[in-house]
């Protein structure tokens, strides 16, 4: 079966993406679908990806329920934890062979080819891993929006809220940001009170933008903000030890829009890419670069 | 009816106390039941404060069947929001009268005697209240431990876990503080994994005693967090701005811990209590106390 083509799946928080590529590497079709989380919601990463294999099997003119003729090469959150990643694999099509990653090992395998590297990920999460020479790798940080991920959306979002509450409380002093947020949560009491009380990672980080259109209009508060974010992405790649040699990716929407933060905190410029994340499951699952084993 | 005995409710997060007392003063019966906080769990709520009138109509000799011969006067979180507290009160069985007030606001009138005051709370949570003088009351902060509550367990509790997992990604020094964390959220990567997806306030709030002993111990970390805590705290009573003679209150747990780093940063010593928040319920019922009218 070792030739037979892979179903490669960058499976994310809001989206999914899928590619079925030959075992020579030539892509014969690609699809889209719904969020892959196992961790946070199970049953809608199975139907997820289970879709997306609906979906891209009938573009590749392939069988759909046939399975057993393609790999499974998948990059997911909530991949690390046994339980999680055998229940959600136990509720898809059953693929010949199944290779299961972190969605940010996938990145940073099909970032550097297989080769040693780091990758920090500032998106609504944060994460960083690093790959070593031989084949082990470390994750840092990704622990969550609740407690973790530094520095991310989430983060970001969360701080500019608090600041909205504090000045609401009349201890410290309104500016700009607060108010924008105060109105984008609601503008009143009652209506805040909801939207705190449904408030997770997704809505938090839907608060990020105020803070990056403020810091653009010169505001105090929401500059600090980003600062803390872009020292907090510099503490981790610092974390990660690399050598001087080692090359280091940037991925997510918030180092994007922190990079010259980040190029300035960490003294370091960040390497093009050989290709994403889907590239990284094409050759984990081919051998070109090591399966996942964790440090 | 306006003679009718009160049942005074001091609704809580942990648990619920009763007290069926007389117009004139004198009490029949006191109770304790489940939690009660009708925005984060309403059926709860309403079973439990239930359950407390049948218990204590029981204990006061009076048939559980007849709510309508007592008057209920009951201090609730949640109680602010319409639409929560109109679902509460059509749950419960039906009084002569109903009397809904917030839980803070119930212990300041209850610690004032129904005079203008204000009261810190830092348990669980974190609020301040302040009554005036024409019977109007504010509210600063409560806005809950996702965002808010600065200051409280919940909020010790997770500046605790952010080092603990700070420490583990090697970005922060390890510390005895980090190793007790690291620890009660169970001492490896998947454990501290599912306890961070389940963790919620109270569970933030229950790493808070871990702040306590280690910053006894001289731990400089857990001291930086409880100064935190104090600063938010003290910024919180002057944000109150209250008159050199009207008195101020303190309750709760985490308050009773940094009793003497909030009174050294916020320069005054804190009165004596009138009664507690069914006392204050009682006095709202009689009209001795304002009914509560925010600003």
């Amino acid at each position: 079966m070792s030739e037979a083509p892979i179903f490669c799946v960058d499976g994310g928080g809001t989206r999914s993406r899928g590619r079925i590529v030959l075992a020579s590497g030539e892509t014969l079709a690609e699809a889209v679908a719904g969020p892959c989380n196992p961790s946070s919601d199970l049953s809608l990463a199975v139907s997820s990806i289970t879709q997306l294999w609906a979906d891209i099997a009938v573009a590749a003119g392939f069988d759909p329920q046939a399975p057993s003729r393609c790999r499974l090469s998948i990059g997911t959150a909530g991949a690390l934890h046994p339980e999680i990643r055998n229940a959600f694999l136990s509720g898809l099509p059953v693929f010949a062979e199944r290779h299961v990653m972190t969605d940010g090992y996938a990145a940073l395998v099909g970032a550097s080819g297989g080769e040693p590297a780091g990758l920090l990920v500032m998106g609504t999460g944060t994460v960083a891993h690093r790959l070593f020479a031989d084949g082990i790798s470390i994750q840092r940080d990704g622990w969550g929006w609740v407690a973790g991920d530094r520095g991310s959306a989430a983060w970001i979002g969360r701080k500019a809220v608090e600041h909205a509450l504090a000045a609401r409380d009349e201890v410290v002093a309104p500016d700009d940001l607060s108010a924008a947020v105060w109105n984008d949560m609601g503008g009143e009491p009652d209506a805040v009170r909801s939207w705190l009380r449904d408030a997770r990672q997704a809505r938090f980080a839907g608060i990020a933008p105020l803070v990056g259109d403020a810091a653009e209009a010169g505001n105090a508060t929401a500059t600090g903000i980003l600062d803390h974010a872009a020292d907090h992405g510099a503490d981790l790649l610092r974390s990660l030890a690399l050598e001087e040699d080692e090359p280091v990716f940037l991925r997510g929407g918030v180092a994007e829009f922190l990079h010259d933060r980040l190029v300035r905190r960490y003294g370091r410029n960040f390497a093009g890419s050989e290709g994403d994340a889907m590239h990284g499951c094409f050759l984990v699952a081919t051998g070109a670069a090591p399966r996942e084993v964790r440090r």
